[in-house]
């Protein structure tokens, strides 16, 4: 298969842990013969430093006709703490989510068997876990209108949703669910918001088409709680953007490490694999961050493309150098290894 | 001291916990020689059931003329899943919110030695944690304009915060933090959201008056995975009104129950007290329920009146319950205790 791939490393440890997914898609290119050809392109803080603009218009062209868009991180503090900021690195990838459509954003929980006692949580609450959180992603809060008087005194967001945006994703989780568990918990704030109670009313109504999936519905606030009460109880979660940011971050916890986790952010025509952390700019540049989450969005971006025995040799990889504890500080505090050495270990096992 | 107390029992296991607090107040009232005059009054689906309003004039005046309420929960499903329900119970309570001015909604978070083992987390996470949330309970995406349009098919919620709105929960949870180990968490999206850059920027300002208190930023994102993998960091937590019903519903795992958990809700004028949990349909009428999160809401009400000493008899009389295993089955799931024999062992200690 030849496949052309924009990759997006961004901010803070963005490049580092971008060059092992690379470096991992190259080895299962050289095995498995297929073509991948990367090309690279700013996007971030990096992109406005260097072209005053968080998603320049050659990184969105780029992104457009390519087969895929790997992606690092995003984020630098210097605008974090500066309300009045007018360009933030944000914007980039919020701007390209909206352009490539990518409507749903695939976020998958289970936690490595030899990983278990890394987690917070005890044992027995996160054993067996495994489900997936489909979070919406182009719309809600996050692309509604927003102000800002001009005395800077009064600020406001519009959360917006619509039909179709809701019937797209929960489709899609439906789908989902059959091919799994065959349970989806729908997660909202009905008893207070209005945008939940479109979600909950076109939700049910899409899930008369899919008799065989339970359905059910959470408040968020008690989802909050359940996930880490008793995360064995889920299946597939569907929620609107905001709560799905919350809530997928919240679940990294189960597995012990934020740096374990990717997620595929797909629309109509296009997909977009990135890990679920940040740009963490406290470790950039030190080779400590933990290049699995990554790697593992490389694993998922070739799943996309049907090349699931590829994508399972990378899982393996993973799942030897965890086994091996040939792992980043995060899940090891006296490791010895480094960003690059995980990397290293995993391309050398495929 | 003379208090008249207004008491909202409200729907599911609401009355039932609601009578083992009056009772600790009797009992209080009894020894410590006060005067508490109960008055009872509707709210919520039962409010609902017999009068067509969720929070009926009668009540609202009830609650503007005493010196505080006492309330016990709200919630009725039958309400939850029906999108088209014109009358809910929960704007009762919202709109008591609103009306009596109750801006900060306060809840403290510290396990109980004797039941760290009741935790999904581990010990080592849990033990030490003691920080208090500081919710902005009358602002935000549950008062603003909501629309749905006439085909049903669009609907929105707007999110609104002004500088005044932000600054005086600010100073609560700013003095609140001197009171304290001196720290203040401010958690926001303010990468996305408008009303988020607001915050920061008020409550930086705010800190200014308070330089002996170290305020530092988390994206909520960020803070629903802290607050499981570090709980220990956090001293005072201030975030607006959504963000804190997620993520104090989510900080309650660190207790082991959300039954044992209460909240202040203060006004200029007006104080609520009430357990942080729900109605708890399921568990109606069958005394299992819980009571010492409205038991320890009536010690809170105590406390807010500079009865500091009586509410410190309550604390120690629900210690003793819990070190005794005199609790629900929440806590011991082979219990043979029941809601009304935890609230009889706990006015008895008094
Ligand atoms: C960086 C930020 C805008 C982004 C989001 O909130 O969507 C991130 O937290 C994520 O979850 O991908
Ligand atoms: C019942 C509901 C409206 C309420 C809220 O969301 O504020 C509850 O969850 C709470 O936290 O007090």
């Amino acid at each position: 298969m030849n496949l052309k791939i924009a990759v997006l490393p961004g901010d803070g440890i963005g490049p580092e842990v971008i060059a092992q997914a690379k470096k991992a898609l190259y080895a299962i290119g050289e095995v498995y013969n297929h073509e991948f050809v990367f090309e690279e392109a700013l996007m971030g803080a990096i992109a406005i430093d260097k072209t005053g603009n968080p998603l320049p218009e050659q990184t969105l062209n780029l992104c457009l006709n390519t087969d895929a868009v790997l992606f690092g991180a995003i984020g630098d503090p210097k605008y974090d703490n500066n309300p009045n900021a007018k360009v933030r690195p944000e914007q980039g990838l919020l701007k390209l989510r909206k352009a490539l459509g990518l409507f749903a954003n695939i976020r998958p929980i289970k936690p490595y068997k030899s990983l278990i006692e890394a987690s917070p949580l005890k044992r027995e609450i996160i054993e067996g876990v495994d489900f997936t959180i489909f979070r919406e992603l182009t719309g809600g809060a996050y692309f509604g209108a927003k102000t800002l008087n001009e005395e800077g005194t009064h600020a406001s967001d519009l959360c917006e949703y619509s039909e179709e945006e809701i019937a797209r994703i929960a489709h899609l989780a439906f789908k989902s669910a059959q091919n799994r568990k065959k349970k989806l918990t729908m997660v909202d704030k009905a008893n207070v918001l209005e945008t939940s109670r479109l979600w909950r009313k076109v939700v049910q109504k899409v899930g008369e088409e899919y008799k065989d999936v339970a359905l059910d519905f959470l408040f968020v606030d008690n989802a909050a709680m359940q996930l880490i009460l008793n995360p064995k109880q889920f299946d597939v979660i569907l929620t609107e953007n905001l709560f799905g940011d919350i809530l997928s971050d919240e679940a990294s916890v189960i597995t012990g490490s934020i740096g374990l986790l990717a997620s595929a952010s797909l629309g109509e025509k296009n997909a977009l694999f990135e890990p679920i952390h940040g740009s963490y700019p406290q470790a950039k540049g030190k080779n400590i961050a933990n290049p699995i989450a990554s790697i593992l969005s490389a694993a998922m971006l070739l799943e996309h493309f049907g090349l699931c025995k590829e994508a399972n040799v990378i899982y393996k990889a993973i799942e030897k150098a965890i086994e091996f504890k040939v792992v980043t500080v995060d899940l090891k505090s006296d490791s010895k290894f480094g960003t690059n050495e995980v990397g290293e270990f995993v391309s050398n096992f495929i």
